[in-house]
């Protein structure tokens, strides 16, 4: 093993960052979202990892000794320290997605710091690495949310209220008037499908020609989901997880005019063989922090390609060294098709843990790192603040279900609603 | 880019070795065999790759200044190079092999040869980049030919003629108490059907309790291929292409009892969706001289775990720098079922381009080298020789037919034959 390889240290540090109140179909983001930093130390060297920040995901399997080279044994190891643990929850996903290989998301942190620090051994970043960046920028998209004008009891948050079309267009007009995003995403499943299709029309007359996906997190049924494809053909690009399930998402997609994308139904590997044979779903949104990693997603990847499946990205409420992950991931993907999910947009700017300015916007997206690794150091500082904002807020899981109930006691996340 | 990755020289050496009379379905085994030997070369460094000899594969695209890691951007060179040129030809494989993504093998061995600098670099194994190795002896299986005592005009060779089942037996005995080879592999696709039932088995009776596989070549009818399953019922581990193409290859598994297992009818990426549609084969037998390389072999290789397909390795003639190839590779690929096919022992020991020692055969397999990079370095006096002797030799494609017809004016390849 060459200096510097072997795993001497693992720190996995939870931590807490300011949320706002955004709404989806099984309740509304609570006033802070959890992440779970991850660390590997070698004798001169670290590597960063970002996962959820759920209580489950803070045990950390015994990797000291081991080569950061040595991915198939870390992910030996990740399996044994699962042993008897059959949950499929801390998923960090409120419920929405329960079906993930619950290896495959233990190990990616360590995946992604593990290829951090080879990109640091090698001198050259994660995109390298990973088999050479084929862009130098990655689009994201403008991801909207219906929401609250501010937390219960809190002042309103700089976003203000979105509860109606005219609210989702401002919303998107100051998104991108901020970021320069290319493409819109709006995140439905709360309200009834028609007044969503009426805010997706909005976001089509107030942005021509801009690529637009509306997702409601399976909460249609099969015949509504029909519907809603019949009434936004040619308008969306894809409509993403309408129904739940590969049977239901399948039944959609024989009539649906538009793609179909999934990152509920096809969630792990053991997925595709059934959805691929019912060709269920036509984009799959990838995912480092379930699909097992940088590798793995690569992996999907081209099975994407193989199968004519085509290609985006997912997220969940997440901090610098994830948007540095995806980054790399989306940079050395020569078949992604579309702008990723991020959610970025809806984060305190000054609430992370790596040292400002590694990450810069521009045009719509993330310049590639070009420094050795992931490209983004610790910044132990604020990494300490948002440990002890974590240990102050009292929150150990997400529930958005649970957070909402305080405020709309009739409230079921029951899906399909419509 | 760090100091040392970039290419500054690419090197092709058409190479050719002495081969043993061993007998196919489409004719027999000429005096020598090609290979192209490639060398990048790097500021201070260089990395090695092996492919075929036709002369198809001995054309450069243009590398220089490009990184070792942009596999991505190689990957696209390579395609640029073979803009216009839709042969499916020159495949080393004397027409048994004729679908392979041209593309994907004009990459392989150059991307091999970054992996072996990537690997030095770092100060790590090819093993070790591709995820680290879960075994440390590759093991290998006893690849039996039925052939001619020597080529017309030449004495004997050391292994002798083998036209029948005690032929066969005696042949596996040298070449197992040799090698200490555990598992067995007859070429077949030469003599009628009977008689290639009865030599498997004779080798059944010889070594109870060894794995047995046949490989017609897709000599056979798919009534044919169905009668020879239900012979070989509970004595072979799988049928290895007994009939021609995915739709042949289905409708026998519909009937055999064991696995089928393909290096013919499921060749490329593309092959994989008809085939898994179908349930046309059961084990895939990788190479990674078609399928683009070790990292796109990996790709095959989780397609197999996902699809619930079995994994093998097949061979071609091939020499010291292809022999470690395969053996990282396999080291490193966790569902690997079976012992890896190769052609080793149809060589002379004294045949190769590395420098001696480099590789161990133990135990029926090769110790995976420990070293950086792939562990085998360039003897250029060794090379210069077998350079000399592909000048010598005229041949510049392998063509098995031709020469059989040299002895057999009425042999004919067409296939299925019986």
């Amino acid at each position: 093993m060459p200096q510097g390889s072997t795993i001497r240290k693992i720190a996995i540090t939870p931590v807490a960052f300011h949320d706002m109140p955004l709404l989806n179909s099984v309740g509304i983001h609570e006033p802070f979202a959890l992440r779970s930093i991850i660390e590997i130390v070698t004798d001169d060297s670290y590597g960063l990892g970002e996962s959820y920040g759920d209580s489950a995901h803070l045990a950390a399997p015994s990797l000291e000794g081991i080569s950061v080279y040595d991915t198939n044994m870390i992910y030996k190891m990740c399996q044994n320290s699962l042993e008897g643990d059959d949950s499929t929850d801390g998923d960090g996903m409120a419920g929405m997605v329960t079906t993930a290989s619950v290896t495959d998301k233990v190990f990616s942190p360590f995946e992604v710091a593990c290829l951090d620090i080879q990109g640091k051994i090698a001198g050259i970043p994660v995109s390298d690495i990973l088999g050479g960046r084929v862009r130098s920028n990655v689009q994201y998209s403008a991801y909207l949310f219906y929401k609250w004008a501010g937390h219960p009891g809190q002042p309103d948050d700089e976003y203000g209220e979105a509860l109606d079309s005219a609210g989702i267009v401002r919303q998107a007009e100051k998104m991108i008037n901020r970021y320069g995003f290319k493409a819109i995403k709006l995140k439905g499943g709360v309200f009834p499908p028609a007044q969503e299709v009426e805010a997706i029309k909005s976001l089509h007359t107030a942005f021509p020609g801009i690529p637009l996906r509306l997702d409601p997190n399976a909460a249609w049924t099969v015949e509504t989901s029909k519907w809603v494809a019949s009434q936004l053909e040619g308008i969306v690009e894809y409509l993403e997880d309408p129904a739940p399930e590969i049977e239901g998402m399948a039944a959609v997609a024989k009539e649906a005019s538009m793609p179909l994308a999934t990152n509920m139904a096809v969630v792990a590997f053991s997925h595709l063989p059934p959805s691929v044979a019912q060709d269920a779903v036509q984009v799959i949104l990838s995912d480092h922090h379930f699909w097992g990693g940088l590798r793995k997603s690569q992996t999907l990847a081209a099975i994407c390609s193989i199968w004519k499946m085509r290609l985006s990205m997912h997220s969940n409420s997440h901090l610098g060294i994830s948007l540095a992950a995806m980054t790399h991931l989306a940079a050395a993907t020569p078949n992604l098709d579309y702008d990723c999910d991020t959610h970025w947009p809806w984060k305190r700017d000054e609430e992370d843990v790596i040292i400002e300015g590694a990450l810069k916007w521009k045009d719509g997206g993330v310049a590639v790192p070009t420094v050795p690794g992931l490209g983004v150091e610790l910044d132990r500082e604020k990494l300490a603040r948002l440990h002890q904002q974590y240990l102050e807020c009292g929150m150990t899981k997400r529930d958005d279900t649970t957070y909402m109930r305080k405020f709309r006691p009739e409230f079921s996340p029951h899906i399909p609603r419509w």
